[in-house]
């Protein structure tokens, strides 16, 4: 039998989805998972995108240039215009969901050994592809103690070589909910042009930021060559299925080189770029309502969970995560005991492990990333479940304990 | 400004689609281009499917399960066993066209610098993945005067070091048409099973074969551990643009690492797998009708191609491309020049140079891949096109030639 690659045994499973198998069996036993562990939000879909596909006025369901649509990334201009950035079509290319994006930005831009800084926790699947690309990942750790604000700049400086190539960050960001500011722009900016990095930015979650507005690093001057955002329909028109992002630059050496791997994969999808293309006509009213939603969402699960005994969470200001840290020593195995051993009104939760987003080993272990992407009765179990969880999870584990010591 | 990576720089450009700005540019002069240069097919998705979408019966376009959704893997089963295969849903992975399914294919078998034989002319985007996986190509030549058939075991064993990993083969094949035999099969089980090789089957031309059927790897006895086949919906249903293909295969632990690969991008497109499902619901009429109408084509453009003097082109037996030597010293400026400089009746015709199609530098020099995508009425027009135009080139290139010499 031949043998896989090292790369496919060095590929990490997501820690988001990995505890899926405990999860499908404590369904099959009858009990009720409120999923809190992945970015699906049960918000609607924009009507003008379903009524789009409802009225799809197509014969041949074709290829589209692999860049995506003229037609959708002209489209795509004016709603980058209308945040105050200056876009030409020429400046976008549409990808197969951000995350294809990340993928073709880390094998355009970074060769085999180069090296990659991001502020962790992050987003695991960077690991994944940066895992494809050859690209080694190098964290600056963020702590909870501080809302998970950009580590200071001597702290990327410790860690930047000569194959350090370039730095990752969402805003909002996934996992912490930070949203980072002007200054903690500036620290970027200075560390891009001292050591000449690329700066990518994940801005999917632009729209979910609940005071103030998150910047955009297209807004930084002087880095046209330097930055490129990474964009998706995803989480703001709540169509994560259809798989739709952006690579979006200034710097026309990268987007030109990244099309060579669009070309290969010949288009992004058709359907999902029809259902995109309508969901620029989406009214502002569906995005203050979504908002607002997610608002009180946050503010609900906050609140729950700083009366819980032993949990600390900041407040996120942005996209729908939070992390908490929960009084466990484990939290990986705190998320799985909760499927396999809980239940609560024949229900349980669950939730991403932190640990999975960090890359220094060790680190988040007591902490487990929440979305708050289901409705407030739905998040009300849910936390019911865990306020009733913890106690009984700590006496467990002191009466297995002492058990232990009973047979010392 | 920073570097790019080397793999960037080494990322091919499509052969298929590079001429596209000399296309663009002989478009906006308002000349027609007749594109028998690209697999984009004319012919209607099967009603099931835009019904379907016309029909769409969700109100959040959300992720599926990053394997595709259970209920169309479970129903390929079905498409698969009536092919006399025995698919279980666990052989079955939905990927984002049969693109992704090859590119998994080689991060999960391949390290880098492993080799990959591929007899050539061969599908020029295997290529790109190959370079994105930092695997080496290593062709076999098939020649056009034994009509591309699979070249002889003795050609493969000369070229497999102790870095070979895989064979790939498209049956039916892009570019040739060629349909490989029972016995063509049995000399690569035999290759397979002495070298420990994987074996991977672009069969997503299946249902286009002209006479007797396609086999499939997936039939091949005792190599279970070794066979991997790629598919995808594209061609079938004309429908390239759902961008949905499956990596099937018997061997776990090929799937289960391509499922990390696919957990970090998330999920397949839903749209797309929604149009899949139900294209499963297609009449037999539909493919019959399908077939017989690329058969005329076929048969009409290979006739054509005969008449024509210096013209040489194999009857193809499946897909719906042919591969033509044309009586010109170098095809790719022949076909550019029919872009730039030639027109007949307001129009001219696009040809995919098949030198892109060769690894082996100098191969295929005088070869075009054509596509016969178009119906027949619009084939004899780009036909038409062809045949004025070579002698047209022919005395223009005598004459440059005699100017030159009229200088020496």
């Amino acid at each position: 039998m031949p043998r896989i690659s090292e790369k496919a045994i060095q590929m990490p499973q997501s820690p988001i989805r990995k505890l899926v198998p405990y999860a499908d069996a404590a369904k099959a036993r009858g009990t009720h998972v409120y999923h809190l562990n992945i970015g699906q939000p049960d918000i609607k879909t924009p009507e003008q995108v379903i009524n789009k596909m409802r009225n799809l006025d197509r014969e041949v369901i074709e290829y589209s240039h692999s860049a995506g649509y003229p037609s959708y990334r002209k489209k795509l201009t004016n709603y980058y215009n209308n945040l105050g950035l200056n876009i030409t079509e020429d400046n976008i290319m549409v990808t197969t969901g951000g995350s294809e994006a990340l993928l073709f930005l880390m094998q355009v831009c970074l060769n085999q050994g180069d090296e990659v800084i991001i502020p962790e926790p992050f987003y695991a699947n960077y690991n994944g592809f940066a895992t494809s690309s050859g690209v080694n990942v190098v964290p600056v750790t963020a702590t909870i103690d501080v809302n998970f604000a950009l580590p200071p700049i001597e702290d990327f400086e410790k860690l930047i070589t000569e194959n350090t190539k370039a730095i990752i960050i969402c805003n909002p960001a996934n996992p912490t909910g930070y949203v980072y500011s002007q200054e903690e722009f500036e620290v970027l900016k200075k560390l891009v042009i001292k050591y000449d990095l690329f700066l990518f930015a994940d801005e999917v979650y632009r729209e979910f930021c609940y005071s103030g507005k998150a910047l955009s690093v297209l807004s930084l001057e002087g880095l046209d060559d330097n930055v490129v955002m990474i964009d998706s329909v995803s989480k703001r028109y709540s169509m994560c299925g259809a798989r739709i992002g952006a690579i979006v630059t200034k710097n026309k050496e990268v987007l030109e080189n990244a099309l060579k791997f669009g070309q290969a994969r010949l288009s992004p999808p058709t359907l999902g770029q029809i259902a995109g293309e309508a969901a620029l006509e989406t009214p502002q009213n569906y995005f203050d309502e979504v908002k607002e939603e997610y608002k009180a969402r946050r503010d609900y699960v906050v609140n729950r969970l700083a009366s819980m005994e032993g949990v600390k969470c900041p407040m996120p200001n942005g996209a729908f995560y939070a992390i908490a840290e929960l009084p466990v020593d484990n939290a990986e195995a705190f998320c799985q005991w909760l499927l396999e051993e809980f239940s609560y009104k024949g229900s349980t939760v669950m939730f991403a492990p932190a640990a999975g987003f960090y890359s220094t080993k060790g680190k988040g272990l007591k902490e487990v990333r929440i979305a708050y992407v289901l409705n407030i009765s739905d998040l009300t179990n849910a936390l019911d479940c865990l306020e009733k969880a913890l106690p009984q999870y700590q006496q467990e584990k002191m009466m297995a304990k002492s058990d232990l010591n009973n047979f010392n």
